[in-house]
């Protein structure tokens, strides 16, 4: 059977951001899982929002038709998801269809950016995918990572594979349906 | 292959509830999709919070568990979703997992209960439910239905046609991956 | 000047509730910072949805008619608010406008019962009450409290201090403004 | 006594975006109540998520601080807010503090955006300002302005005039309160 295709989402583009390392964190997790992915970084995607389109968009919408399911990684905003990511999503529709999207939050505090991954189920309701249940909460990011963007409590990992499980689990189910 | 068994939940149990009307509306509508269904109506398993059991919760609870996925029907209270509703839902948890949840929203006013469908939306999802996209929004709820409690807008026919497409799209792939 | 008036809520009922430490913790931070208070208890006011009234509900009315803002603890249950608490707040209405809602989430896990704190301000809002920003989360409560009920970690009474410095400030600006 | 100054801010930059109507309009309602505004508009002010600070920022900034409370205008985008908005939006911070946010949604479909209002809710919370539970609902906007951008709908000048009041109300206990 063909490997499922799930890439990573790096759903901010600031400069300092920790979700860079958390990102790099769940892309070799997938990796580890098995499954074909590659990591898609919103800042090489920045456009204004009156640009209705922007170089590489077509290439781009061909990847996330292609893919099975997506792993988004956002930190939280004032309670919400950062303007960038959104601007990234609205711009395709149809790709996402009856696709599970796995969302993770980070955030410097405690919460681990739960806010903004509630606020992204509700988008991926409308985009006709399947937001899962589990989700992988990056807490006290600014403490989390050492120098080298390395994870330092190993308890990620357990976390991870819960959440990959059900991912694959859905992205198996939906595209078997789907064909 | 057998028939899908896809319940509508009533999910208010106040004197006047407009949403009677809707949800029999709706049992209707999945009856002639051809599917199996019943009406269960939270009106009949009310108790207060302090009671860990009440009785037919155990026939009730392997109703759910037989299901293939959900209606439910739901008034918008201040925002937010009936209490009854909730006690109802936080009686089981593995029942739902796996399951599609559509949800209908009912309103007096013209916005037809859609925030207390989002609300909903992410109580589905911590049950490892799918919340689908589509939704039928019963709304101006007064005037929606004659005497009888027919339907006097035949539009609503065609809402609920799409909306249970996808209810069955979503029953039948998750139904053939949990087997 | 008279002293503000700020009840604490506990909003839930259920057997082994680690929400009634949280709230008497609560209830003794606001008597400390000067405030008039007093405990209610949803579990006192338990009914079933389709009563419309129930024993002591006009007392209460007045009570919270007369409140100056409400500081709610409430658990998360299923990413939402407990249904018991929110047949409590359907009762009213009009007694909670323009006061603010201090709002305190609990969980057994880490996040501090966040999903319900948001779902809640949703549903003040419409009350034409404030929700504020400050809020208190109660996290990892099974291990956040002795067997007498006292928390263990002294850090919450700063937590609590900055929440009451906030919900004094609405109280008393829009208790200014509504006389 | 100081007109209160109540900037409209319309919160997206798309090309035939329907809420530049919407906008307009608000804003001479807001004029007709006798308040001090002016329309400030995303699109003025797009920048992309890499660039720290904007061409205008800061006597945007200025203008904001001044302000005694927001008009919100912002069109729903697959069930959320756009991207440019909370770009703007997340720009500030302490500006908001201790004001009012009067949120109008405006939609294509019937919901007349009421979903992205509800997540703006929440933004607003975190920015320790106040979300009105008043809202002008722009539905059905494709027909709702003639080609001149005149609202054809005039029962809209009263839904302006009950969410103006409640702004006014808020925005001046607030205002006592600060100074």
């Amino acid at each position: 059977m063909e490997k499922l295709f799930i890439p990573v989402i790096l759903g901010t583009a600031r400069e300092g951001r920790r979700s860079e390392a958390a990102a790099k964190f769940m892309l070799a997790q997938v990796k580890q899982a098995g499954l074909e992915t590659e990591l898609i970084d919103v800042r090489d995607f920045l456009h204004k929002a009156t640009e209705e389109t922007f170089p590489g968009q077509e290439k781009l919408g061909a990847k996330l038709k292609r893919a099975d399911g997506y792993v988004i990684v956002s930190p939280e905003y004032n309670h919400g998801y950062p303007g960038e990511l959104k601007l990234f999503l609205d711009t395709f529709y149809q790709e996402y269809a009856r696709k599970p999207f796995g969302i993770c939050g980070v955030s410097i505090g405690p919460n681990g950016g739960v806010r903004a991954v509630e606020q992204l189920r509700l988008v991926a309701n409308e985009f006709h995918a399947v937001p899962i249940r589990e989700a992988v909460y990056f807490r006290n990011a600014a403490d989390l990572f050492d120098s080298q963007g390395q994870i330092k409590d190993q308890g990620y990992e357990k976390f991870a594979k819960t959440f990959l499980d059900e991912l694959t689990w859905f992205a198996t189910a939906l595209k078997a349906a789907r064909d």
